[in-house]
């Protein structure tokens, strides 16, 4: 019988987002000398990549105003490659001068939510990416793109598939090195990130050779998230963005998740005898103070009930 | 390419357990009268069955203390089967006078686990078995049983697949009508629950009839919850317990969210165009009353973020 488990891959790759995506809309600035101290340590536990914080502008995102110090200050690890995301030419700019390894541009699937997002029209933010490209050519920063609600929209609804592949198209021509296909306010159905997935593997041969390299960005907002991670990994994905302690929440759901939460994402796959390359010990121990980092509790749960090999005392009365 | 998505079931069966499971564990008592109302509006939703209750000491489980009379006083809805918790020959007799529709009966894979949750052994679980089975003989009232920690015990660790065949094997051989593999403190993971679903659907000629039900039954104890649910419909299985709200906790997880939740669960096979016969609006409804119902939030997620194809208003500056 084929099943599920037949499909997964031997090896899939974390993406820890958390400084940025996960920090974006918190309410407190975490102190530069705490963030830095703190990504530092999540280069230590086997992450592929960090998304370190954001080049946009501190009015709008004050809780990533320190973009440049951070970049500057943390120990890079070889091995992981460090990222942030820019709105625009001028973040291109910005981000070159840091060395950085890579930059993300994000542009909707959606006209409606691109111009709520980003207070433009996609026409022009594929445009602003070309410039972007051009910005950052023999910068040694390399470019991605994320292609936002790309699993529904919460204006517009279902996006069309061959809009998304489009778009996919138009980002690899204009120079991009990764894709990410993002579930920006967790819409997405396991089926739909199958189909998704495997059509796109199909259609885009740079993606399945390699040379360009597709990531999938899964919110929790209505508790699927670990699924669509699944059924990603089922249909050929090996490429996951996470937020520690699954930071990260919905500005349209109160009280709801945010991003995957990466040491329960590690924790699954390891269970499942899927290498991942991080030490899930060691990325517990952090997420474990993200409550006193953050000034909340997290939805993340490996962090509150431990890894499934974390046995218990045996009760007295079980000992006789 | 083969994937996920191609083996789901058509349809999926939702048992409510969270007047039972939910309860279980909770520190306030949810009074009667309020009990009987949600489990009649539950009756409403189009599960297709609903655990009311246990028949347990009311020493040992206070929350659960009024079995009899939730038997007694709710609505039956025709199509929904109505079940209650046994733990002991005695309580096979207080539910055979209330004219329910089965009892459930559990037994861990887990010697340690047993001694620690029923202070027995498992070769006097099933000697009990056995004489509960006498008891109902001809009252109407069918017997199904749990095998819990199936998929891992908190003391000792992962349990011999074989151990779960053989039990089952007992099980239906003691004249059960239905087995649930329960994952009872949140150890699972996709690969060993699709794995083992294949593989007992092949052993079990009576499942794979019909003639005896399988049920999955998953705790979220570590974020996995949903993608175990998809795991096991991918292999096969049509039946899953789930609580409302997600409610339910884990002793040895302060923090930790409960059994899977239902709507989270109901809106993932919806999505997929799974048909669950439940209407989940009407689920939500009675979710979002909870917190008042149990006195604290709950860690369900579409009560919160509402379904994917609840749109938001357009905001002013991108519907220029």
């Amino acid at each position: 019988m084929s099943n599920a488990v037949s499909d997964l891959p031997q090896r899939v790759f974390l993406h820890e987002v958390a400084p940025r995506d996960g920090l974006q809309i918190e309410p407190v600035f975490v102190p530069t000398d705490a963030k830095v101290a703190w990504i530092d340590r999540l280069s230590e536990t086997g992450v592929a990549k960090i998304e370190i914080g954001s080049f946009v502008s501190p009015k709008a995102v004050p809780a990533l105003a320190d973009g440049e110090e951070v970049a500057r200050r943390i120990r890079r690890r070889p091995g992981v490659r460090y990222a942030a995301l820019i709105p625009n030419v001028r973040g291109a700019e910005r981000a070159a001068g840091t060395g950085l390894d890579e930059v993300n541009v994000v542009v909707s699937a959606s006209e409606t939510h691109n111009r709520a997002n980003l207070r433009m029209a996609r026409a022009d933010s594929f445009r602003q990416l070309a410039e972007i490209a051009r910005v950052l050519e023999g910068s040694g920063v390399a470019l991605t793109s994320s292609v936002a609600t790309a699993f529904g929209c919460p204006f517009e609804g279902p996006q069309e598939r061959a809009k998304i592949f489009d778009q996919a198209a138009l980002l690899i021509d204009a120079g991009c090195v990764g894709v990410t296909l993002a579930d920006t306010t967790g819409m997405a159905n396991p089926r739909q990130v199958a189909e998704t997935v495997a059509a796109v593997l199909r259609a885009r041969p740079e993606i399945a050779r390699g040379s360009v390299q597709l990531t999938l960005h899964f919110h929790n907002t209505r508790g699927v998230g670990l699924a669509n991670v699944l059924a990603a990994a089922q249909a050929g994905a090996t490429r996951f963005d996470a937020a520690l302690g699954g930071l990260g929440g919905c500005p349209f759901a109160p009280g709801a998740t945010g991003n995957v939460c990466t040491e329960d994402v590690v924790s699954m796959f390891a269970e499942m005898g899927v290498e991942t390359g991080v030490d899930l010990g060691r990325l517990i121990a952090i997420a474990r103070e993200l409550p006193d980092l953050v000034g909340h509790e997290v939805p993340g749960q490996v962090a509150k009930a431990g890894r499934p090999c974390d046995l218990h005392p045996v009760p007295t009365a079980a000992a006789a």
